[in-house]
């Protein structure tokens, strides 16, 4: 098959992101490695914080992209058909009106949920033996036994329940931890006990020992659990964020966790990050800082190559590819 | 029936514990509300911190006591036949030569599994998240991502398999991470995988991916993890103690910590309890403190109470009691 007629397939990495996540030469050539047949087909360039991207775009079929550039796409990339992201949320991209009507976008959902449910089942119980607390103790060498009863029968409020979120309630009921869901749909899903639409959410979080935030950032979600509605909590509840900060008010947020009027907090995501030194959030007590850690595995590119070259099979096969994102929902 | 007949029970505290051990009035009388035909052969003293220990000697037959006093106790308690003490750990009463022959010793064995599985399952995904490490930065402002892989399929070493051990084992299984026990006789035991004599524990060792510590102290186990057993250990496993703090070298457990050579540790018994302000362990790099808090539960005394009533009714049939420590083993 001569050269031309092969794909040509765009990968663009920042280095400014963790290493975790670029698209390097070594990690590629494993992956293309592992799916031979498939790999004869492309034809394969590597950029870097745009570096030839340029000249890249006029022949790219094909690209993989956490930040594709927006500006004049279509005039720059005529012959784009498909932008894959290395992360699941694509609320960076929003809205979507950059994004030429025939190129397909597809994200990386599906790849976080067993990191995750590790995560959620650390962060619930962690929440239920008061460590926020604790640490906060540590950090002023103050010793104080605080005593909590097992977590099993106890209820967690999961909201949002796409792949991270199932994750979370997988980890809930692995604990004995009963499982209240909050969805658009208020469809029952598995393995949720009950599924509250979100026009109803004000009816389940006073019902929370536990909540975890795992939606997307959409304009639906954005400022979703404000000030109001974290009031509704009791003040003996945890609450762990993996989703997207701007879904949390986290001045009401630290506020209440600085009263006592919530148990503790276990955030992953942060309206800048890396989260700067001089941010109080550091400090705030009874309040666990993670660096965006939760969701992600060390072998995630490799998982993400995996993941793409079964769509790409599906692609040449002109067959329907998995993970695309609506572009009016966001997710 | 004529009150001389009845049993003297006397319980004794030390306000000096957390409340949570007090054996207070109100918990005694809602126990004794549970156990009403069981109570009925009682007569009860309470006391605190020895106010009224030498008059209730003089006729008790039966002590829950936690720290029994030990000077000619059968002077004193002439009629003394059986010690309750609220702790499942007796190593503060060793060696046991204060002990009348014929006076039964019994321990709160048994009591803190459902609450120690959970704080091993915390303790394991915190372990393997790097949480020591994530928290030590959170501490000093520091914005470090750590990946980590998911847990299952990793391996514990859990030394000692008693009650503790095994809720360890159960929080392992739980998690899909394999368990290799160690115990004084190797014999298998579910549900681990598989169980070492401690003889041989120097070849566990090198296997964990996670260590926990779950033995009583007894002369046997006292330094049983010395500096030359923790250097057995791999630099990416992470140690966990909820035994005693005698059996581990915490010098050298922390000297490694600060140095790379193990990835956290989660502690929770230390030398001196309060752990002083002054104590460097507070801020020793890639620890998590705990207050002794990961195997009770708030109704600690209110469980004791019932298991005491239930062996209770096997001492007033003549039956074998529960729970009978070994003067000689220490547990």
């Amino acid at each position: 098959m001569p050269k031309t007629q092969k794909l040509h397939l765009h990968l663009e990495s920042s280095r400014k992101r963790a290493p975790l996540f670029h698209l390097t030469e070594e990690k590629w050539a494993a992956a293309a490695k592992r799916h031979r047949a498939l790999a004869k087909n492309l034809h394969v360039t590597i950029g870097w914080d745009g570096d030839i991207i340029d000249d890249a775009l006029k022949t790219t079929d094909v690209m993989i992209n956490s930040n594709p550039p927006r500006e004049n796409l279509r005039g720059r990339a005529p012959k784009l058909k498909w932008i894959q992201t290395t992360g699941a949320g694509v609320d960076g991209l929003m809205p979507m009106e950059w994004l030429p009507d025939d190129v397909t976008l597809t994200n990386n959902s599906g790849a976080h949920g067993d990191k995750a449910e590790d995560s959620c089942t650390m962060g619930l119980l962690m929440l239920n033996a008061r460590m926020p607390e604790v640490l906060t103790n540590q950090r002023e060498r103050r010793w104080a036994p605080i005593f909590s009863t097992p977590i099993e029968g106890k209820t967690a409020v999961v909201i949002g329940f796409g792949d991270l979120g199932q994750a979370a309630g997988r980890a809930a009921k692995k604990l004995g931890v009963n499982v209240i869901a909050v969805t658009r749909s208020g469809k029952p899903t598995k393995p949720a006990d009950f599924v509250y639409p979100v026009t109803r959410i004000d009816r389940a979080l006073p019902k929370a020992d536990f909540v975890i935030v795992t939606t997307p950032l959409t304009a639906q979600t954005r400022g979703l659990m404000n000030r109001e509605r974290l009031a509704l909590l009791e003040p003996h509840a945890g609450f762990m964020n993996i989703g997207r900060s701007p879904i949390v008010d986290y001045a009401a947020l630290t506020q209440m966790l600085a009263k006592g009027e919530l148990s503790g907090a276990v955030l992953d995501v942060f309206d800048q990050e890396p989260l700067p030194a001089d941010s109080p959030l550091w400090t705030t007590p009874n309040l666990v800082v993670m660096p965006h850690i939760s969701c992600d595995d060390p072998r995630y590119i490799d998982q993400l190559f995996d993941t793409w070259f079964a769509n790409l099979e599906r692609y040449l096969a002109g067959r329907k590819l998995k993970n695309i994102v609506d572009r009016k929902l966001g997710y």
